[in-house]
């Protein structure tokens, strides 16, 4: 597998583009779509949240339905939650608008917002965009850049990235861009992300690789608490690799899942580095737990910690408020058993061993607190089990942001 | 039943006293001593962290025996957690201070601590605070004053109360003190309430009284999702009112229950109002809820949001936050059916109904949202539980405070 160039256009076959739709920003995009030449097999994994914006309940449809998936337009603008009925009537529009403008069948066209929650969307401006967007599909690196950076709100970077690997003696590429800093992000941001490859692969098993790998992934960041009405992960897969078809778990789609991991990891990671008011990412590993889940709950406790968040803010080697956040976060340990570390490129240092506090050269750990990603390292010596967690520090602009959102 | 002067000395026959111990301030009091002139029967409630204190592990100990107890010492400065067999002894050796001093069983002395985690105490500074509290014990409202303002870290209001109501002819006096803003506190500062009361009760009902009050007062107020390792509360009755002991649930032990409630919940509002860098005191009513358990698991999670919370610094009626953190709170609803409102003393403004945001007056949400208590009130439609939970607002100090803490 290599990473190569670009992102959601980077694969055979899909294209994209962007518009200023002046839904709510002005003088900057704020709608992107993107379009694959051939009906795709597609994935979703959505929030759980049970307040489920319009958008969210009109894609699960889709792939529930088992239908194919062929378009996704975004807009960054109005979140198009907590709207009633109105709200769903602009899902179908946005999607009727396409099938005039696209010729493709309008239940194959998902639809994404991020934004301010409890307003409606203006669909004669979504209508409008979608118009001009159909002009102007293009399968550039390029385009697909801009359409990451038209669905951004909060974010400081846009995020994209692509692999390519070989199944079957074919080339396949896998490319994404996601916006948001979390599964669990500021201002109803929302996360989103959208996965484009031209792999052939069964829905089902499709389906499966992109459950397993979020969980791994998006599912394990965070960065203040908050779950999203509108969280939406969708994958399109066109077959125009032209692979044997992936309809086992074999080799094959072992090679796929890890291009899944490299690809929704970076984008996870990019997101959680780029947390509303960050200024680090903060990474917490737990090796030797008892299982997983335990090493998942303990890991996202510790960057989910408003605590822990204000201490890697003020590079201060606090370790008794990691410790407090595993110890409130719901499993069941022995703190006799835990050695705890802080580490950064700047090095290594343990700061808690089985039960008691070590005295550490606080120099050393202001210098390893002071880099751009600060790790907690934790050994439960419990066990075998391991997972990690990203997340980013509490800062001032967090709180100015979302005390500044709406106005 | 009415409101009286005073804390924690207000009962009859205890008294309190304080000190300069140096222990991590300088300047200031920062150890407290409350005693009973007779052995109390006695109830308590402590953090569900796993990682618990060395004094918590001890006053449980204390509690869980049956045996009475008859003194507590706290200090501000080291939370003695995380803290291994070294922390422990030194509650011991705390204890076995206040023995010699005071000549009363050591195992009827409890020890609490608030401060930073992962230090040890410096056991000779505790015992040189023992021997001269010992020599200022005091009866007066003053003395009870001054031990709730040693027990104070990142406080900045002492916290006391006291009723008194009547049982069987006879005056009967609760009085407590607690310094923290949350079961979930900053800083681990934690929550910490000492009660005291000289009425005559049995031990079983004394401690079912206290968790089932704790449950509808300590624990529905949030600062910062963080629940301390340290927090405790300690309840004594001496008996010294003469009232007919109370043995069964009758109208005596509901008087009785009352009173506890009222000086609980007002103990917990001005700890919320007084969370790190808060600038208001934010509260959630949910109304017509499916069952108890769901109402109060709505209300804190509205007042647990990082979102609603710097939604509430902003003065923003921003109400999408709200109804988010209501889904993703784990009770299951419909938002067809919720009613959603902003009210302060300014007024009260409807903002969703049954499932659609409602146009409104945003100088009349503002009027509402700049009062120092805001609450939000949602009406469920769903059935006849309510709860109310209580927080405060998330603020550039909030940051300030806790990224500086340690240093």
């Amino acid at each position: 597998m290599k990473v190569t160039e670009g992102g959601v256009t980077a694969a055979k076959g899909f294209m994209a583009t962007s518009c200023e739709a002046g839904i709510k920003y002005k003088d900057r995009t704020d709608m992107a779509l993107v379009y694959s030449d051939t009906p795709c097999v597609c994935a979703g994994t959505f929030t759980s949240n049970v307040v489920k914006a319009a958008c969210v309940q009109w894609d699960k449809q889709i792939v529930d339905s088992g239908k194919p998936m062929q378009v996704v337009v975004i807009n960054s603008g109005i979140a198009n939650a907590c709207t009633g009925k109105e709200g769903f009537d602009a899902c179908e529009a946005t999607a009727k608008a396409v099938e005039k403008s696209l010729g493709v069948q309008f239940d194959s066209v998902a639809v994404a917002s991020t934004g301010v929650i409890g307003m409606q969307l203006p669909v004669d401006k979504l209508v409008a965009g979608v118009e001009k967007m159909s002009k102007t599909l293009d399968s550039s690196i390029e385009a697909g850049t801009a359409a990451s950076k038209a669905i951004m709100t909060t974010d400081t970077v846009n995020k994209e990235v692509a692999v390519s690997f070989e199944i079957s003696g074919k080339e396949v590429v896998l490319g994404g861009m996601s916006k948001g800093s979390g599964m669990i992000h500021p201002n109803m941001c929302t996360m989103l992300a959208f996965l484009s490859t031209d792999i052939a692969i069964e829905k089902k098993l499709l389906q499966e690789a992109v459950s397993e790998v979020v969980s791994d992934t998006f599912n394990m960041i965070t960065v203040d608490g908050d779950t999203s009405t509108n969280d939406t992960l969708l994958c399109m897969a066109n077959g125009k690799a032209g692979n044997d078809i992936i309809k086992d778990k074999n080799e094959d789609y072992e090679t796929f899942k890890s291009a899944l991991l490299y690809v929704c990891e970076f984008l996870a990671k990019k997101m959680a580095a780029d947390g509303e008011g960050a200024s680090k990412l903060f990474e917490a590993k737990v090796i030797n737990a008892k299982s997983k889940e335990d090493a998942k709950t303990l890991s996202k406790a510790i960057v989910g910690s408003n605590l822990s968040k204000a201490a890697v803010f003020g590079c201060d080697a606090n370790f008794g408020r990691f410790l407090c956040a595993m110890g409130y976060s719901g499993a069941q340990f022995d703190q006799n058993d835990v050695e705890l570390f802080f580490e950064s490129k700047a090095g290594k240092l343990e700061v808690f061993h089985r039960g008691t506090p070590i005295v550490f050269d606080e120099d050393e750990a202001l210098k390893i607190m002071k880099e751009d990603t600060v790790t907690v390292f934790v050994n439960m010596n419990e066990g075998d089990a391991q997972a990690t967690a990203w997340g980013c520090d509490l800062t001032y602009d967090y709180v100015k942001i979302n005390a500044d959102y709406r106005s």
